[in-house]
């Protein structure tokens, strides 16, 4: 028996060295007089975003950034949580502005996700930054997929030239997802609910991402020997464990390479949401011989 | 012998048809006091730009709308372009503002693009309207996609579910097509010049799009039997003749419908470009008893 066991790219261990990074980029920011400094609205009483939001704050003061933890309540109207989110796109003192989706019904996620100002967007979700990711030519990642990008630096995985397939078509996923890996010269194919025989696209990926929200839904058949597999899912099993959208145990048996759940996507998209935030701040300040100008 | 023979999709008849119906439409715009009114900026003397302005200056004044002709030398400044720009972006009566492409090299091609008005971006290359068009949802389309969209829907060709395989990834065609496709339900691949065994990819699509810029690039063996084959490629082949990107006869042989060159997608480029003009002067009139609010 040679079963194959597919290594397992570490989002702890690599989110870790992100951030140690980002520590001492701070402290070089700090130096200078800058504080990155990021706003963050919740809107509610929504138990897994306060979770959520409670994690970034948390992430964010163990780098050294700076957050204002704004709460409003459920029942705010859209004009005024609007006024809010202009009133920090026109404060110079903050950097990155992000607002936790979802939002109460009486507002529109859109209308919200447009007023933030596109040099402020943390979370990369404002369309004119969706559009300049698309046409490749980027200013701020959405944080998952950007997230993703990361563990094929740091472990050499090479993407020119692979067949990528991508399961899932959201918009905070699936699609930018695609762009990212299209602007890095993969062949990519976008796979979702209405794919006919989605078996047969995902058996010829060289890289594997799913990002479709059922527990253990690709199954070790669905993979190609040696892919790369990429595990977005974050669901509860029904023994109340959280599982990927990958039958771990099965694929890793053909896999070259897999993401753990937990432990793998997740913790890389809070440091990706940091990292942004630090970029901002870079933008404009003198570091090195070099003037920081990326967006 | 039972040679299958493809299906013409006559882009000739249809854009003719197209162009009718907007002749009325402008007729009833007219009628309450609005005269659609695009500008065409031409910089330069680039030969095939000034033919490409004059068939759209034509094109427009033969459905009724106004176009203003702007004409710039070829040393302007980027500054001058954009205050230009910045001028019919201000100016209530112009729905539309064009700025044909390529641009002398002393100009971005890209601040241009984002300088003009996301409202009056015709073209649909404006970055934040190819975001709302990657997160489905449309406000301005890239008129070649768009284009091809329509013959879908003319000759009732289902898209949900098919396997859509697109070469070339510009993002004027290829990256817009994917996601037009995308959010009509087909599972969608991009490849382009990096991807490998390109052949195995067609091969597999029930709408191959080509959008490569080599004439004859797609062969009959890279077609599978029954396809729907849509060549946006306009090349000029050792004869000088207009030829597309795919070999026009072997490929009819196999494929069920087949957009010719020239006839096929070019004129509907023109016509869509109309199209949206029209659009973008309805918005906001009461027309029926609907009030138009499409972007």
């Amino acid at each position: 028996m040679n079963k194959m066991v597919a290594k397992l790219l570490d989002g702890k261990e690599l989110s870790k060295e992100i951030r140690n990074k980002l520590k001492q980029r701070v402290t070089v920011l700090k130096e200078k007089g800058i504080t990155p400094k990021l706003a963050v609205i919740l809107v509610g009483e929504d138990e897994a975003s306060k979770v959520y939001v409670h994690n970034k704050h948390r992430a964010a003061e163990k780098i050294g950034i700076e957050t204002i933890d704004i709460k409003l309540a459920q029942d705010i109207t859209e004009k005024e949580l609007l006024l809010q989110v202009r009133k920090y796109n026109e404060d110079d003192s903050i950097h990155g502005i992000l607002v936790q989706l979802p939002l109460p019904k009486q507002i529109s996620e859109e209308k919200v996700t447009c007023a933030i100002a596109p040099e402020k967007d943390v979370d990369g979700f404002h369309p004119v930054n969706i559009g300049h990711l698309f046409m490749n030519n980027p200013h701020s990642l959405p944080c998952t997929p950007h997230g993703i990008m990361k563990f094929f630096e740091k472990y050499e995985l090479p993407i020119a030239g692979k067949n990528v397939v991508i399961v899932g078509r959201s918009n905070i996923v699936g699609r930018p997802m695609a762009a990212m890996m299209l602007n890095n010269d993969a062949t990519v194919t976008i796979t979702h609910s209405k794919t006919k025989n989605l078996s047969e696209f995902t058996r010829q990926a060289d890289i594997l991402i799913a990002a479709v929200g059922h527990a253990a839904f690709i199954k070790k058949n669905d993979v190609k020997p040696g892919a790369v597999v990429i595990d977005v899912g974050m669901n509860r099993n029904d023994k109340g464990k959280l599982v990927g959208d990958v039958e771990q145990k099965g694929v890793s048996e053909v896999a070259s390479y897999i993401t753990p759940v937990p432990g793998g996507v997740g913790p890389m998209t809070i440091a990706m949401l940091m990292e942004q935030t630090v970029k901002f701040a870079e933008r404009g300040v003198q570091i090195g011989n070099r003037k920081v100008s990326n967006g």
